[in-house]
C-alpha cells in the first residue's frame, strides 16, 4: 500500500542532555529520521497531538523513579493521539484515530501494544491526552480511591487548573465535598471558581496565602490531593483533621531540584494521617471504570476541561518548559 | 473500713513549667497531697509501678496534640499499676493488682472507669505496662495492622530496644520476616541481635550509619516502624521497595524542638508508599485479641522484654529526661 499524504521526514525531539536544576530548552535536540516503513502486522500513525505532562522531567534525570530513565539521545517518551496513515494489521484501518504513547515525533510505527482505537466524533480527540486520557484518571484513582472523601468533608488540590487538579476539585463537588484549589495567578483562581465550580481557591503567589487558606477552609481539610510539594503542602498538612487522607501525585515543585523537605511531619502523627504515593500505571485495571464515569460527566457537561495548545512540533520543548513553570491553563499539549 | 497500712501523705509530680524546648527536671514540682478517702463505689490504689513514656513529653506543650495537653499543676498523667488498699466497691477487692492511669503519685482513687484487674500471677505486673500493655500493644497494631510484614519482606524499626521497638522486631520475626533495628551504642545493638533474636542491628550514633545499614538491608525496606523521625526516618525511606509500608508511631527527635523535616518525600511518591500514623487509643476494639497474642508469646518465650526500673517517686523526673535521652534500656519504670 502506499500512500502520498505521507511526507518524507520524521522529525523527532530526542533528549540531548540531563538537566542540572532547572531543566531548558537546550537539554533537547531536534532531529530528522525517515518515516518508518511498516511490516506485517504493524500500522503506521501520523501523531496528531502531543500529550507534555510534569512526569516527564522526572524521566530526564538518571535516577530512580517509577518511570524507567529517558535515555539519551533516544525519542522522548510521551502520550500522543494520532491517526492510522497505512496499515498491515487487522486491528487498525486507514483514517482510525488512536491513543498510545507515541513520543515526541510526527510519526510512529505500532503493533498494536499499548494503542487503543477512539471516538473521536463527539468529543476532541485530544481530550484522551487530558480528561479522558491519563491525567483525568489519575485524579479519579487519587481522589476516589485514595481521598475517598465524603460528603460534607473539605479537599484541597493544589495546581488546580491544571489537567489533574481540575478533574479532583469537579469530581469531589460532584460527589458532595468542599473543593478548595492553588492556583498561580488571578486569572487561574479565577476560573477555578467561576468556570469550574470549586467552591474556593487560593493564589499561591500572593502575600497572605496562609490567611486566604485559612479563610476557604472554616473546617479544616479532610483530603489533600497534592501535584506540587513544598511549602503549600506543608500548609495544607498543618490544617488536617484526625483520620485524614493525603493523595500524593506529583511533586513538581521539586523536579528542578529545589527543596521539598516536608516540615509538618508531626501532622501525620498527630491526625493520625494517611499519606499515600500512587501512580496510575500500576491501576491500569481501573482505567476502563474510571473513563466510564469521567465520560458520562463530560457529556452532561458536569466536568469542564481547558486545553492550551502550541503548534509545531519544534515548540513542544518551549511548551515543555512553560507547563513546568505554570505557564499552561489547563492540559498542554503540541497540536502537529 | 480502716488500713493502717496507708500512709498520711500523697505525694505527687505536677507540671511547673513548660519546657522551652528541651524539657528539665525544674519543669516538675513534688508536691504533698493526703492520702484521699474514698466513697461508696470507689477504691483506693497504691501506686506500685508508674509507666514513663515518650508521649508525656508531647503533652507537656500548649500545642493541638493527640491527647489532651497537660494541664499546669495538675498530677502528670501516666499510666500505672497498683494494689487496692481500700474498697467501697463491688468491682475491686483489697488485694486485687490493677492497672489504669493512676498519674505520677503514690495513690489515686478509682470509680473503676479505665482500671482493670490483671492477673500478676505468672507475670510481674510492670509487665503490664510494657509488653502487655499499651507498648506492646501499639508495636502490635502498628506492626501487623499497618505494616502487615509478608514473609521474608525487611522491617525496620527505629528505638529497637525500647518498650514499642523491641516487641516489633519480636513480632517481625515471628511472622517470618527479617528484622533490622536501630539503637544507640553497641551495648543496645547487641542485646537487639543476641537477645532478641533482631537480624541486624545498626548504632546510629556510629560513623558510619549508611554503609552499615544498606549492609543489613541487601534486599531494601518493605515495612518501618517509626518511633523516632529525623535523620534515621528519611534514611529508612531512602531505601524503601515499592509499596512500602511506613507506621508512624512516634517523633521523639522532634519532642524538645530539633528540626524533623522529612527530605525524601519524593520516595513516598516514587515508591508508592502509604505513610501512616497512629495512636494506640484509637484501637481499643483490638486490645483484647493484642494481649492475647502478646501474653501468648511471652509465655512461650518467644517475646522477650527487659525493663529499667528507677526506685522512689522522687526520681521520676529525671528518670523521664533519661527516657527522652535514651538512657533507659527497655521499658522505664518508676517502682514505688
Amino acid at each position: 500500500m502506499t500512500n502520498d499524504t505521507i511526507e518524507k521526514r520524521n522529525r523527532q525531539w530526542v533528549l540531548a542532555s540531563r538537566p542540572a536544576g532547572r531543566a531548558d530548552e537546550s537539554n533537547f535536540k531536534l532531529v530528522d529520521a525517515a518515516v518508518p516503513s511498516i511490516e506485517q502486522g504493524q500500522a503506521l500513525i501520523k501523531v496528531q497531538y502531543l500529550s507534555l505532562d510534569p512526569y516527564m522531567r522526572g524521566r530526564m534525570d538518571d535516577v530512580k523513579s517509577y518511570a524507567p530513565s529517558q535515555k539519551l539521545d533516544e525519542v522522548m517518551v510521551g502520550g500522543t493521539v494520532g491517526e492510522v496513515v497505512e496499515s498491515k494489521s487487522d486491528q487498525f484501518h486507514r483514517g482510525d484515530m488512536v491513543v498510545g504513547m507515541g513520543g515526541w515525533q510526527e510519526y510512529f510505527v505500532t503493533d498494536g501494544a499499548g494503542v487503543r482505537i477512539i471516538d473521536a466524533r463527539r468529543v476532541s480527540p485530544s481530550a484522551y491526552l487530558g480528561v479522558l486520557g491519563m491525567p483525568g484518571v489519575t485524579a479519579w484513582y487519587g481522589l476516589l480511591r485514595i481521598g475517598r472523601p465524603k460528603v460534607g468533608e473539605t479537599v484541597v488540590v493544589s495546581a488546580a487548573s491544571g489537567a489533574v487538579g481540575s478533574v479532583v476539585g469537579q469530581l469531589a463537588r460532584i460527589h458532595g465535598a468542599r473543593a478548595v484549589g492553588f492556583a498561580g495567578g488571578a486569572a487561574k483562581c479565577d476560573y477555578v471558581v467561576r468556570e469550574l465550580g470549586f467552591d474556593a481557591s487560593i493564589d499561591y503567589k500572593s502575600d497572605d496565602v496562609r490567611a486566604a487558606f485559612a479563610d476557604a477552609t472554616p473546617n479544616g481539610v479532610d483530603v489533600v490531593f497534592e501535584n506540587v510539594g513544598g511549602a503549600v503542602f506543608d500548609m495544607a498538612l498543618a490544617r488536617m483533621n484526625t483520620g485524614g487522607r493525603v493523595a500524593l501525585c506529583g511533586l513538581i515543585a521539586g523536579y528542578n531540584g529545589q527543596d521539598i523537605a516536608l516540615r509538618n511531619v508531626r501532622s501525620i502523627l498527630v491526625n493520625r494521617l494517611a499519606v499515600t504515593g500512587f501512580i496510575i500505571p500500576d491501576h491500569m485495571d481501573l482505567w476502563p471504570q474510571a473513563l466510564e464515569e469521567l465520560a458520562r460527566h463530560v457529556a452532561s457537561g458536569a466536568l469542564k476541561y481547558r486545553e492550551t495548545i502550541a503548534t509545531g512540533i519544534e515548540n513542544a520543548p518551549k511548551a515543555f518548559i512553560g507547563l513546568l513553570n505554570g505557564a499552561n491553563f489547563g492540559k498542554q499539549l503540541v497540536k502537529l
